[in-house]
């Protein structure tokens, strides 16, 4: 089918529709780090959210651990994929609104959002 | 602009251009797990060979660690986003037709593709 939309060549079929990754990474030097922000509170809380709401596994929602994602000056920092939507978050609060609004209902959380120039 | 493909709503501008993310999960019960089967050395080989190449970076290439990604019965396995290409693979070798074909080139690997219906 004919698409005017530049764009690489994407694979419709994801094993999951939406995939999270939230950095979890934690320095010891006093650098900033997502660990010592409520990165892994943020995790916790996101995943339980998920699988109570039976949402997740193929086909639906993967929320994931990952290592630095280099954007640490934003942190704590979450992406979904395949999106690619960039996520900064300080409580439960955020992240029932990315579950509830992003990852339900298709409806990604301007207020969350991670600026584009934000980087280590 | 009007087009007949149908999808979610993306974000066509990625903050890296390819996103690839290795199960490094360790069991410690004995089931089966990436950890124990490669994963950390093919990890360790894409970085460098990603960051040699000079294609790490916004705009680039990030190669990520993170946790399990559920998909345990392929590993190692890794994907790469926002295509969503699943890939399993077993020595360096793998891993640079990964780089050179897919991250550089635009093309996946089709022998190395991960099948549709392997998860954990």
């Amino acid at each position: 089918m004919a698409c005017g939309r530049a764009g690489p060549s994407y694979n419709w079929r994801m094993y999951y529709k939406h995939h999270v990754f939230f950095c979890l990474n934690d320095r010891p030097n006093g650098e900033a780090s997502c660990a010592h922000v409520g990165a892994q509170a943020g995790f916790d809380h996101c995943k339980s959210r998920v699988k109570a709401a039976k949402l997740a596994g193929p086909g639906g929602i993967r929320v994931n651990k990952a290592g630095c994602l280099d954007r640490c000056a934003g942190g704590p920092v979450a992406v979904v994929y395949p999106e690619g939507t960039w996520y900064t978050f300080v409580d439960e609060h955020d992240i029932d609104e990315i579950v509830d609004s992003h990852l339900v209902g298709g409806k990604p959380v301007d207020r969350l959002l991670l600026p584009p120039d934000v980087g280590r």
